[in-house]
């Protein structure tokens, strides 16, 4: 069996799947993100338990970041300087691999989330994005079916951009203000609104709606010039705001020049295969592509 | 011998190298960019004295683009949609090698520029970007050591940038009006001010330094944001404006939050290595590239 952990902001789910088919779950649980020391104690357990229950051949780690995910660092398997307080410089990895000597991937949560996302649309659904937005914005990039990315980057939540001709709002960014999450993440629509984007009465909710398809449609154009991004998936709380998704792809339908891309049908918006699930599915794959990879290289 | 063929908007240089030195081009040849066809058919005379020199084993084509780079589509090799006058859907590629029948690499002169940037700077500069500011705006990005981007990206050009307070330029661009092009371009400058912008007078010159590198410090931040940029060098005939890049790079100090890149250095701003050359010279590189891997092949 192999076993993927998603640590969130807020809680941890670690879930037990069949090496052979990663994308289907067994057995989960969930439980809220504490401190470091007791989050991981019970992600320990959880790893004790799996393998007394049928033994576990590798692990996927997928984690709120920022992170160090370069496997030849010696910091690999930390999260780095979050916010989040008491989690800085916490190693995640290894007291887990204490645990369970097996091969391991570990990656951001939003990194999982794109891998889960890219893999439930088929076979090739080209150059995509995973963005989600809630409490901050993140993106997980594949460029020709491979995850892009290592310590420190993606980090698009930090983008500046245009702002809306509208928008009068400082922003919540504690860095800079006004950058991407600093006008667009899910504490910016509460802050400007006075509710979350779903809870707004009617008209509030259209010009709300506004307003964050604008922002997010420069994100998406940004990806599109720079990592040639086909097909961007909106997730997170604030994407679930009834119209969002279609009102960013309306603003890029709008905006689309007749320069980028060439040759490249236009980029395309959707909301999430599996809202809520594609962390824990993702960190589950890239257990599994950690085995396949461990396989291979016993064979050379 | 090796050939590397660079096809720049005005001139294409055509150079002969040892295929163990590609660097050090032993011969090379200028000529302006003229209608497809005669451009093409110098390019083949040059094929086929180099051919008579002392054999072709392996080209390069670095090409103004944009581009069907890949080796998958039947337009491979071709100009895609450029608005160069009678170059829209130019196979460049197959006429050239119907005089050498040779392994081959064909990308941006972009493309190729960053490659020869990146390996002027030793082993690991670090994930890398070259920019070249002229007529128009592009970039060539490396990530680990390895070209980014296929068909249609990167395209830098039409980024939305937020625009510098005092500016009240409408921008050149004909698609989009002020995005990076429209505003940071050759002709936006020269629309602008009245003047290139190493040809103004002291105090505008000091106004246009602090524009352009304004816009240029958002392009790096998105490239380190987006794609881990370590350096960025910035090259074309806008770069040549004395101080420009010093004043990019105090403007991205100046604008430095403490999130983006944790645990990276602060991104890097330099001239360009070998300005001028790195075009052709990077052809060379990448034809020495195609017959090494072609090599590799054979042995498998």
């Amino acid at each position: 069996m192999i076993v993927g952990v998603e640590t969130g902001g807020t809680k941890v789910v670690c879930a037990t799947a069949n090496e052979d088919d990663p994308s289907r779950p067994v057995h989960s649980e969930t439980f809220p993100t504490a401190d470091p020391a007791p989050t991981i104690e019970r992600i320990r357990g959880y790893l004790r338990e799996a393998e007394r229950r049928g033994g576990v051949s590798a692990i996927g780690v997928a984690s709120f970041g920022p992170l160090d995910a370069d496997a030849r660092s010696p910091r690999y398997g930390t999260v780095t300087s979050t916010p989040k307080p008491g989690w800085s410089g916490t190693d995640l990895l290894s007291p887990l691999l204490d645990v369970v000597d097996v091969p391991a991937a570990f990656t951001t949560d939003v990194n999982a989330a794109a891998v889960a996302e890219h893999r439930a649309r088929g076979a090739n659904p080209g150059n995509f994005a995973y963005v989600t937005v809630g409490t901050g914005i993140g993106a997980g990039i594949l460029i020709d079916g491979a995850l892009m990315g290592g310590s420190g980057y993606p980090e698009v939540a930090h983008l500046e951009v245009v702002r809306h001709p509208d928008d009068r709002f400082a922003g919540v960014c504690r860095f800079h203000g006004d950058c991407l999450e600093g006008l667009a993440s899910g504490p910016a629509v509460s802050r400007r609104w006075g509710a979350d984007g779903s809870s707004l009465p009617a008209r509030a909710q259209q010009a709300a709606i506004r307003l964050e398809a604008f922002y997010l449609a420069q994100l998406a154009t940004t990806l599109r010039y720079v990592v040639g991004t086909d097909l961007m998936i909106v997730g997170g709380g604030v994407a679930k705001t009834p119209g969002l998704i279609a009102a960013v792809a309306d603003r890029l339908a709008e905006n689309d020049g007749a320069a980028g891309g060439s040759g490249r049908p236009p980029l395309q918006v959707e909301p999430p295969a599996m809202p809520g699930r594609s962390g824990v599915i993702g960190a589950l794959q890239l257990a599994a592509d950690a085995l396949a990879a461990a396989g291979d290289l016993a064979h050379v």
